[in-house]
């Protein structure tokens, strides 16, 4: 183990057109502002020529000194970085409806510190009252109703939330409304949904009584970048569970839970380890 | 371990409308008989009010004694049987068209035991010299090409090679073909497709391309009944695997093939052994 | 749906030497107290000669009634069951040492409806302010600090907060401590455990440790019922998950944190449900 | 998809002590060779202080060009690299002893092309017409019968087998013999057994006996690189499959020869593909 107080852990994303030579430039920028390499991942998608790489390096210098410097450094080499972040956590900011268990899970995640992040507000279409499980604690709490008229003034009201916030994060922890083309847009990026079905199957409404009237014999769940198209954001992490003729709508909506947490848990997970990378409509996420 | 040349093994299936006082007609039937239940699985699908029970019995006495004495039992009952198998194997024609894979693993787990099978027949749309893999024997292979033309023509052949096969099963492995409703019809209830999806995501043609360009993390198979709406039949099995960004269509269909072998295995697993009723749209499977 | 005033839901499980006629009888015994079952696992021990059976009834009376008819009924025949539940959850006590995620996860899962249970008193041999995440409301919790000279005390006060609180299981919940034969005794066939190895690997004290040290590439957990011989009671459910090079010592015991509440809960669940018989060494499990 | 007579597709795989500068170090030391990486992962150990990096490039020059220059370009470095391979397949000699569907399984991920291997040679301590499935086509099949007498013979002639065939890899495909500390300092890092339980639970003999009489949930397979400690060599890859309690000793065999086959090809896999390093007792193995 290094020693804490003299050594610094930086990790580097870089998205970028491929072209040859990329990975010794950024070799030796990191080598030049003093940085070792722990670990490193580089993607090419051959058919977008793009190229994706996600570094972790030590540094005795701290955040301060070797941001200008590796700023520099990159950008003689006509290099951008997509996000240089310390040790800190991710601003986070939960939206849900009724159902809580996904924010009770990124509560628990959260404080035994599988989750870098920092739950800095919670916003319900529902009261505060609604919430049955989850200990908040002292993280703000807003009850922001909505209805068809309503809607444009209460995003205004989430748009200001993140806003005041600094949230890099917002996470759609079930929540049961259809965001406008504007939210999204806002959003951009930086929002995750949990779906409570395995994409692309049964999209829309009651995904679990879906399965169920089909009779499949294993239920899923999918956590996606938010965009305009419903339900058809890139996708990050999924997975799915056995179910016996035996089970009804009502053991689908449980076994369900488990997985939407589960799934929602692993996706920003690795968006807050800065794994994931946007590609069009596909990720590239780079498995620790 | 019972002694072989003493005691024999049965299965016994029952389906039909629920009524207080079936388990206990059915139990009397077995012990009458002279039948030690071994093994049991009933449920009841309260919606529709149907009945289904799957047991295993050892007697003394042989099939031929056995089987008019039990009729009659459960005859007095009100009760018939929708199968009585002996300790023999299924008689099944397999049909496929060029990919091999899920023949060759039909024939492995026949030679292993692990299927209960007795592949009796395999016919193509292609000629035998198009299989790569299967070590085929002296099983009787039949070349059946089928254009729009002749597809009434072929698929009367088909039925032909069934009926002389005297096919208890037909398992279309890959069988590229969208068969006719007459032809769904003479199969109904005896035909189990492996479709190169999970369902109901990317029905239709060239799922694993379909899958790559949404960018899912998981791929799968189903096992299901053929019924005329295509890729709509009950489902028996399905299974999945992860993918990775790095992963293109043709890694997809490469890991797709174990899926479809292993779900497919699974699925005539579970009918040979007696373990799957057609329940509406959906399937009981008592598992083991 | 049935009318839930009108229809009681029962389950029965019995557990005898085999002897054919059993299901008769039974079915029998449930239809004349004007039972209708819903659903019926049963399975014979071949080796040792044991019936295991699961049934889950209907029935218009209500438990005051149908019991001493049924007891009468399945006495007659020579029978008598392990236990008759009503729907009601069972009364269970928690014992654990510093680490709380099991207790939560089973709060949450008492909560959420998934476990039939209602824990009635938390016992720890560390102070309540250890316990860093669960809500435990107003469930009383008793600080029972042990040391090597203090065990006797200490277990007697167990077993008396066991009799008061009149419990029908005991969780060990990551109880770090080994319980005298004693105890095991007065627990015996009530008292589950969560073993944070994939037994019978790694047996003994930190054992994720041990898991990083061998390389192995998937770290378990393991349920089981508590006996004498210590991590070598009836195993009622186990699971894996798999790990990378990357991952330290600490991630195996985060990673292990999901394996250990997900088996844990799933154990629980089975217990609660009736669907576990010990059977020698080995348990018997009728899963949904 | 490039043209393929234009554009040739290395590995490159550098295990060393760790510095700073390794990355750019390699990464420039392509660029000068003329190539384009497509994929890189890179680790280190640090506990060990070991570096271990594995990458993918493209070139327009061929591997006798590019060979002497990388290895100038490396060297003028300080770094030596692990193998350099071509498009080619690993020559692999398979032993056996009667149970042949780890081989039959590699015989068939040869030929569908998922296993980039050549198996070159096959031999076993029991005569061809053991074997019962496996199609070896005009594979040289060598019998090496074995006794405790003859044993140093045998081995003599294992070696010289191995050296004959040029093997890249030895693979131990259910080879029930366990090789003297000289035949396993001669298959030092190139030969891969496949054990059937999941290590460190059930070593030695019968694992799947043990485990039934265990009462295990949960059955596996461990395919590791062979030393001279019995079944303690580093592990490759581990899998895992249910069971339930009418699972009997029999079934646990078939079940395993499916892990068994599944873990063993993953194995091989990530062996031929350039993905594993040995770490001491553990191996960093890239996945995909």
């Amino acid at each position: 183990m290094m020693s804490v107080d003299r050594v610094h852990r930086f990790i580097l994303t870089i998205c970028c057109e491929n072209r040859p030579g990329l990975v010794a430039d950024i070799g030796q920028s990191v080598f030049e502002v003093g940085g070792d390499i722990i670990e490193l991942h580089q993607f090419d998608d051959e058919d977008r020529q793009k190229f994706f790489c996600r570094l972790v390096f030590d540094c005795d210098a701290q955040a301060e000194t070797i941001e200008p410097e590796l700023r520099d450094s990159l950008g003689a080499r006509g290099l951008s970085w997509q996000r240089q972040p310390e040790e800190g956590r991710l601003r986070v900011v939960v939206l849900l409806s009724k159902q809580d268990h996904c924010l009770n899970e990124l509560l628990y995640q959260q404080h035994t510190g599988s989750l870098k992040i920092n739950i800095v507000a919670i916003a319900s279409n529902h009261p505060y009252e609604a919430l049955s499980i989850p200990q908040i604690g002292d993280i703000p709490f807003f009850y922001l109703p909505v209805t068809a008229e309503t809607k444009k003034v209460q995003e205004a009201r989430i748009k200001k939330l993140c806003r005041d916030a600094e949230a890099d994060l917002v996470i759609l922890a079930r929540y049961m409304q259809i965001l406008s083309d504007d939210l999204v847009a806002f959003l951009e990026g930086r929002c995750i949904n949990i779906h409570h079905s395995f994409l692309p199957g049964f999209k829309g409404a009651k995904p679990y009584h879906q399965a169920y009237a089909r009779g499949v014999k294993m239920i899923g769940a999918t956590a996606h970048y938010v965009t305009a198209d419903l339900d058809e954001g890139p996708i990050i992490a999924q997975d799915v569970e056995s179910l016996s003729h035996a089970d009804l709508s009502h053991d689908l909506v449980r076994k369900g839970r488990e997985i939407e947490r589960r799934v929602l848990t692993r996706a920003v997970q690795s968006h807050a380890d800065y794994r994931v990378f946007k590609n069009g409509c596909r990720t590239v996420v780079f498995q620790r």
